[in-house]
């Protein structure tokens, strides 16, 4: 992996950084604001902000013109990562090496701080100042409605959860990955191609892009889970093995999981290679399978 | 209280529940539909939607054209019911005379299904079907979410759960309420005013009304919980006080409770004088005043 992506994927993140604290705005005396950027900042990778502002790059957008977006959608990310954390969900204590919303504060404060996130984020797509075209907004607004709602993120999740009592097979578990975690890569790259005013090729390309990097993405994050423990991860580690749900892994075995790991990501970067300057996608679907080495 | 102004208003909510069953889909293999369905079908006055129809209808626009938008507050508020009433919350079992979502389903589900609630308010309103203009879209869109959000009935919540170990005073209470509960009605109003592209002097005689309203539906609220019990209030009625808080009623008194309430909703009346065929609207703010009579 170069190490001229890792420098350009953490200099990303610092200047996304302070976008979300920007929206998020004062916390020192607002309990819900101060949970909400204790949810967002100061951790992640921020991969699907950086997918929103390489794709819109591929159009000659400004980074700066895709910051808002970007922040939308990890505000959208991490409210689904507080209430999974909750105790009637996923119930952990431990979230990117911090305490979770509900142990730093309380689960009423986590509840609420996880609504107010997901409004906050929608509230930032449709703001004047994210684009001056109103019909660019509402596009961005739906997209992130679909991939986020019970079609999507939520339906995936609730998927996930009754995996526990009737487990799913190879199929169920990828349709199940494919909504909880893949919509919003899906909905990290087509946003790119709405800021840009991609044609229908070019959005139809980086879907498929997008939908090779998730499953890898997911993939990839069940060998890291497999081989962790909760000091390197960040957070509990094999919970998914110790509920009796399979993961991927689990279903494909080790070695077709590397090998299907591997195709996924030859597709991405094939499914990019129309694209001049798609360095950074391509650089971003191997940096996904180098996670886990 | 005319008895036309009554069927006006329970006609209404039988139009309005058609468009919510749609809006909701196929319910019979989704958990999370179902859970959503049961939060939001067969109960509440639809106080909100029909604010929307009546004040759109100010400004000549059909209630037809206000349904979906009427139906996305209708789903936020819904959403914000199910959270509420979570154990982590206000812990009620029983809501609208029906088990809460968590009992009736889970606690997760009762999570998910109020973040698909709050999701697909967004989704509806920003779908192109709701109206032709992306930039009225955008606006409905923006308007639901600053009403919604932590400086609005998020944080209004966030303030009354605090409440409970820093009693609030009179003004506190007050500014409370408007977040939780009067930036909703706030924005029902300002919606048809969007829908009607109705100038600044309509949108903010349309605002005092709504403002006054908001705080008279609270004012009658509290009167309503004080002198219930839960067979006929169909929620437990009390909860209130027994965990301390106090209510407007309890810091204004009985008698100035009932003469605010009696100002607010002259306020109201005065607020909409200036438009032709407020009838409705007039007739609502009373219907608000004689519901705990």
């Amino acid at each position: 992996m170069s190490h001229n992506f890792e420098d350009d994927l953490s200099g990303f993140a610092e200047t996304l950084e302070q976008v979300l604290v920007d929206l998020i705005g004062q916390t020192d005396t607002d309990r819900v604001r101060a949970a909400m950027a204790h949810a967002v900042l100061g951790g992640g990778k921020r991969v699907r902000p950086y997918l929103v502002a390489r794709t819109a790059a591929l159009f000659g957008i400004d980074q700066a013109d895709t910051l808002r977006v970007g922040a939308a959608l990890e505000l959208l990310h991490a409210y689904s990562l507080v209430h999974d954390d909750l105790p009637a969900m996923d119930d952990d204590d431990l979230r990117r090496g911090k305490p979770t919303v509900h142990i730093a504060f309380d689960e009423a404060t986590a509840i609420l701080a996880g609504d107010g996130l997901q409004t906050l984020a929608f509230e930032v797509l449709v703001d004047p100042e994210t684009h001056e075209d109103p019909a660019v907004r509402a596009d961005l607004c739906l997209g992130l409605a679909r991939a986020s709602g019970v079609d999507g993120m939520v339906g995936g999740q609730m998927r996930d959860i009754m995996a526990e009592t009737a487990a799913l097979d190879l199929d169920g578990t990828l349709v199940m990955q494919a909504m909880k975690t893949g919509a919003l890569f899906r909905f990290a790259c087509d946003a790119g191609a709405i800021l840009g005013g991609a044609d229908n090729t070019a959005r139809d390309a980086l879907r498929r892009y997008a939908g090779a990097i998730g499953t890898a993405f997911q993939i990839a994050d069940d060998l890291l889970d497999r081989k962790s423990d909760a000091a390197t991860l960040g957070k509990a580690a094999g919970k998914d093995r110790d509920r009796g749900k399979a993961t991927l892994v689990d279903l494909l075995g080790d070695e077709a999981a590397h090998s299907r790991l591997d195709g996924l990501v030859a597709n991405a970067e094939d499914a990019v290679s129309g694209f001049r300057n798609a360095t950074h996608l391509k650089a971003l679907a191997r940096f996904i399978r180098n996670r886990e080495r």
